[in-house]
C-alpha cells in the first residue's frame, strides 16, 4: 500500500504492503551539479532531433504537457544550438534538462583525443550556457565506432585521458557529466556498466557518472539486475528503452528485473524514456532502425509511457 | 568473468565481466549461532519426512554425496528425535543443519500461546541437542492455520510474545530463530517479508530472522524482488522452491528476479532447495500437494539443482 | 505494425511488423450458445459481491462506461437473484454475461451429486432467465473443498456424472457450460488445464468448455503456455488475474507467455480481468484474501486494466 | 508426466501432467531434403571456424560425444573445404549436418546479385558434397551490410531473384535452403520472423524454409513468441543462442517463451546451440563480440547445453 494512502496511516493496517516512502535525493546532489536530474524524463527524438527553435518549443510545450520531470536534448550539433532561446525557453517552462551527444567522426576520444577533448569542452559550454543540468550519452566515442577489434590499451588510455579532462571541465562549469556503455554494435569501447566502472577507476575522477540504457543492457549484460548492481553508486541516469527501441512494454526487456534493481541499489537519479520511432539520416547507420518500431509517438506515449511509471511505482521509484 | 578464471588472472582482459569475489560471511554471524546457515542447502524432504534413525541417516548421507553445505531438518514431531544419533551422524559427516517446523493443532501461537511457548522450547532443546543452528519455518503457527478472517490484534499480541519468549530461548541456546511467511492458504498471520518486518519490530528482538521461501512469494509478494528488499538485513535464510514445489526452473517463479535481489541486499545466508515430491498424510492439507509435482526425486536432483547452482553462480551468489 | 496504421496502408511499409487481423469468432460459436463470450471482460466482485439490482445496476454502468465487452456475474447466491431486473438490465445497457459459481457446501459434486445436480439445474436455469451466455466456474465443487488426499476415483466418477448432467441441461438452454481448474488450496479435484481435459474426456460432453484463469495457472501449470497448451481447444474462456489477485501488471504472473500461448492457440474466448480486493466473509475462507492486495479499485481500473488491454492489443488478441 | 515414464502408463494417475509424446516428424520432411535437422544440435564455433580437416575432426568427435542428434557447419569458405574427408567424417559418425553462411562482399545479393546466385549455387553443390541437409543462414546478404537506408524495393527485388534461384537449385540437389534473419545492425535487409515470410511470398517459393535465431529475437521482435508465432509453419530451424551469445540460460532471452510458442507451433525441426566464444578476426566486425562472453567452452557446455535441453524437455519438444 503506496505512501499515498494517506488517511491509512493513523491507524495502519499491519497487514498492509511496505509503504516505504519515495527515496529522497542524497544531499550532495545538487553540489554536483544535478539537482533535477531526477524522476522521469524523455529524449526529446520523441518530437525532434533538430533542436532548432521550432523543435525546442514543440519538444518542451509537449513534456510540460505530459509532465514530464525533465527534458533528455540531444546535442547532435552542440554549435548550431541557440542557447539564449533554449535557456529561456526551459526557464519559463521551469522544465530541468540533460543535454545527451555521440562523437563525431574525427573527434573520437580513442583515435582524436585532443579534438574530442574540444569537442566536449564546447559542448559543455553550450549545455552550461542553455542551463542544461548534465552532458552525458557516449560521450566517450562514436556512436557506430567499431575497428573491428577489442579496445587497445592505446584507445583506452586516450578516452581515460579525454574524459579526466572533460569532468574536470565540467566540475569548473558545475554540470554532471556521464558514459553510456552501449551494445557491441555502436562502439567496441564500453559495453557493460562494469566497464564503465572500470573505466572511472583508471581516470580516477569521482564526478563521471554512468548513464545506462535498457536497450543495451538486454543485449550486453548477464541479466539486468547484475548491470545496475555493477554500476552500484556511479549510476545516476538510465534510459529506459524498449529491446527493439519501440513501445516500452511491448518488447523483450524484463522491466521487473531493472526496476526491482534500481530500488535495490538506491537509486534516485534520472529515468528517461526513450523510443526512435523516426530517425534522421546522419544517425541511421550507427542506430540501425530500418523500420517503425511503433505503431506512432501517440502509441508509445499512450501506452509506453503509463507503462514505464506504474512500474516505477510499483518499486516505489516513482509516484 | 568469474574470478576462477585463474590462467587469464594475471593479464586480465580489461573488457571481462565484473569478476565480483563471492561475498563472505559477516562477522558477527557466528554471534548468531549460525556460522553453517550459508551456501546450498536442501530440505530432506526430498528423501524422508520422519527424522528417525534410517531416514536421517539416508538423508545426511544423500546431502554429503551431493555436495551441499548444509540440511534442513523438517522437525514434525521434536519428542520423538534420537538426538544422540542426530549429532553423532551430522558430527561424522560435517553436515551443518537447520531445523524447520510448523505448530502443531493445540499449540498455535496465536491461539494457545503458553502451549506454542512450551513447544517452541522443547523444540529448541532438541535443536541444540543435535547441534543444529537454527529453528525456523512457519514457528509462528500452524501450517494451514486460518480463520477466515485477517489476523486480529490479540492474534498478534499473541504471536509476538511467542516469539519473543521464543527468541530469548534461542539467545540462551545460541542458536539462530527464523521465522517463514508462508502464502495466504498455509496461514493467515504472516504472508508477505513486509508483514514479517512488522512483527520482528513489534517484538522489538534482534535475533529474530526472516525466512522466505519463493513458493510463496510467487503467491505473495508484488514481484520477486520486492519481498526480498522488504525483508532487507532481517534475511538470512531462502526456500528456493518452484512454483507448484516440483522441479526448481521448470515452474513459473522468476528466479533471475529472485537471485539479483539476493545479490543485490548482499545476501550471505542459507539457501535450501525445497521440492515436495512425496507427502506424508498428516501435511497434505496443509502443503495440498494432490499430486506428483515432479517425474521423481531423481529429475529434481538432475535438472532442479543444477538449475539453482548455475543460477547461483550467474548472480555470484555461489561458487 | 497493425492493421490500424491506416495511413501506411496504401503503400505498405515491407519492412512493418506482421499486420495480422484480429482473430474473428468460429461460426460455430453461436450455436454453442456463447455468442457474446468474447473481448474483454470483467468480474463484477469490482463493484459488488451480493448481486442484488442495487449491486446489478452500479456494477453493469461501471462495465458499460469502461467499455467492457461483457460482464462476469458472481451468482453466489442463484435462488436470490431477481432475474427479471437482471435481464432488462443487461438488455438495457446491450450487456452480454457470463454467470460464475462454486459450489456450497453439502452440494458438492464429489461427495453429493445428486444435489449438486439439483443445485447447477436451477442456476443455469437462473442464467437463461437473466439471459447470461454461459455458467462457468469451480462448478465441479466448492471453493476451498479439500479432503485431504488426492481426488478418489469415486469422487472423479461423481464429479463427471454431475457435470455430464449439468452440460446436458445446459445444451437444452442454450447456454455454455464452463469448468475452472483452481489452485490445490481451493479445491483438491481439478487444479490443471490437463486434468480437465481428462474430466472431459471423461464424459464424453462436446459441449463443457475450458476456463482457465492466470492465478491458479500461476500456481498450478509447468510454465504458462503450457497450460493453455494443454486445455487446447476446450479453452473458450480465461481470467486475467495477477499473482496475488491484485493490480494486474503489478505481481508475478509472466504475461507474455500467457497472452502468447492464447494468441498461438487461436483463442477467440473471453477475457475477464478479475481482483478481489474486498471480499464478504462467506468468501474469505475459500480465497484467503487476508489484506489489501490492491490500493483501491481505482488503481486496478487505471493501472491493471490498461495493462492488460495493452498486452492483448500486442500479441494481436485485441484491438 | 513425460512420456518416458513408461512404467506409470498402465494405471496412469489421472492427476499427473500432460503426457503429450514427442512431436514426430512430419511425412513430407524427408521430400524436403532435411530429415535429419531436428532435434539438438550445435554451431561448430565451438570447436572451430575453420573447416578444414583437424577442425572438422575435432568439431564432429566432440559432437559425437555430447550426444547432439545434428552438427551446424559454419561454411565460411565453400571452396576450401575437403568435400571427400567431410562426407567420409560425418558418415563415419552418423552425424546429419546442416550448412550456414553469410554472403561475401562483392557477392551479396542486393547489390550483387547474379554473383550471390553463383556463390549460392557453389556453396550449395559443396552442401551437397558433404552430405549436409540444408543450407541456411544470412543466405541473402552479407552479416554486417547495412548501406544506412531501409531495403529499397530493387535490392529487394534482387534478393528475391537470388533467393528464388538459389531455392530452385536446392531442389535439383535434393536440400533444404534457409533464410535467417538477424538483427538491424547485422544486416538491413532482414530482421524480423515477419519480414522473412513476406520475402518467401514475393519469391513464391515453397521449400525456403525460415531459420530464427534467439539472439537477433531478443533485439528485433516484438515478444519472443511473436516472431516464432509469425514464421509459423516456414520455421524449420532455430538458433538457441542467448542475448549476449554466451551461456545459454545466463543472458535475457526469455526462454520459457521461445520453447512454449515451438511447442504452440508444433515446430519439429533443428536446434541448433550457439555462442561467440572466440571469434576469427574475418567475422569479428559484423558480429561484433569484442570480450569473451562465456568464461569458457565448457562452462557453455557444462551449464548452457543442460539448460537448453532440460527446457525443451519442459516443454516436450525434446527427450
Amino acid at each position: 500500500m503506496p505512501r499515498d494512502m494517506g488517511n491509512n496511516s493513523a491507524g495502519r493496517d499491519p497487514a498492509c504492503q511496505n509503504p516505504h516512502p519515495c527515496r529522497s535525493l542524497p544531499a550532495d546532489d545538487a553540489a554536483q551539479g544535478a539537482s533535477g536530474m531526477k524522476g522521469f524524463g524523455v529524449h526529446t527524438s520523441m518530437w525532434t532531433m533538430a533542436w532548432d527553435r521550432a523543435g525546442a518549443e514543440r519538444a518542451v510545450s509537449a513534456c510540460k504537457a505530459l509532465g514530464f520531470d525533465f527534458i533528455e536534448i540531444a546535442l547532435l550539433s552542440p554549435d548550431k544550438v541557440d542557447t539564449d532561446h533554449s535557456r529561456r525557453l526551459l526557464d519559463r517552462e521551469a522544465m530541468p534538462a540533460v543535454c545527451s551527444l555521440g562523437l563525431p567522426e574525427g573527434k573520437r576520444a580513442s583515435s582524436d583525443p585532443d579534438a574530442a577533448i574540444a569537442f566536449l569542452t564546447h559542448a559543455m559550454d553550450q549545455c552550461a550556457a542553455i542551463g542544461a543540468q548534465a552532458l552525458t550519452g557516449v560521450t566517450y566515442g562514436g556512436i557506430g565506432e567499431r575497428t573491428g577489434l577489442p579496445p587497445t590499451e592505446r584507445e583506452r588510455d586516450n578516452v581515460a585521458r579525454v574524459l579526466g579532462a572533460a569532468a574536470a571541465h565540467a566540475r569548473r562549469l558545475g554540470i554532471a557529466f556521464g558514459i553510456e556503455p552501449v551494445n557491441r554494435y555502436e562502439n567496441h569501447i564500453l559495453n557493460t556498466g562494469w566497464q564503465a566502472v572500470e573505466m572511472i577507476e583508471k581516470i580516477g575522477a569521482d564526478n563521471i557518472f554512468i548513464h545506462l540504457d535498457t536497450y543495451h543492457m538486454n543485449i550486453e549484460e548477464r541479466g539486468m539486475a547484475l548491470g545496475i548492481l555493477d554500476a552500484g553508486p556511479h549510476l545516476r541516469y538510465i534510459h529506459l528503452s524498449e529491446s527493439d527501441r519501440g513501445t516500452p512494454g511491448e518488447g523483450n526487456v524484463r522491466w521487473d528485473e531493472v526496476f526491482g534493481a534500481l530500488q535495490a541499489v538506491g537509486f534516485t537519479g534520472g529515468m528517461a524514456m526513450e523510443s526512435f520511432i523516426d530517425m534522421p539520416p546522419e544517425m541511421s547507420f550507427g542506430l540501425s532502425v530500418w523500420r517503425p518500431v511503433a505503431e506512432s509517438r501517440d502509441v508509445v506515449l499512450d501506452r509506453g509511457l503509463p507503462f514505464l511509471r506504474n512500474k516505477a511505482r510499483q518499486y516505489r521509484l516513482w509516484s
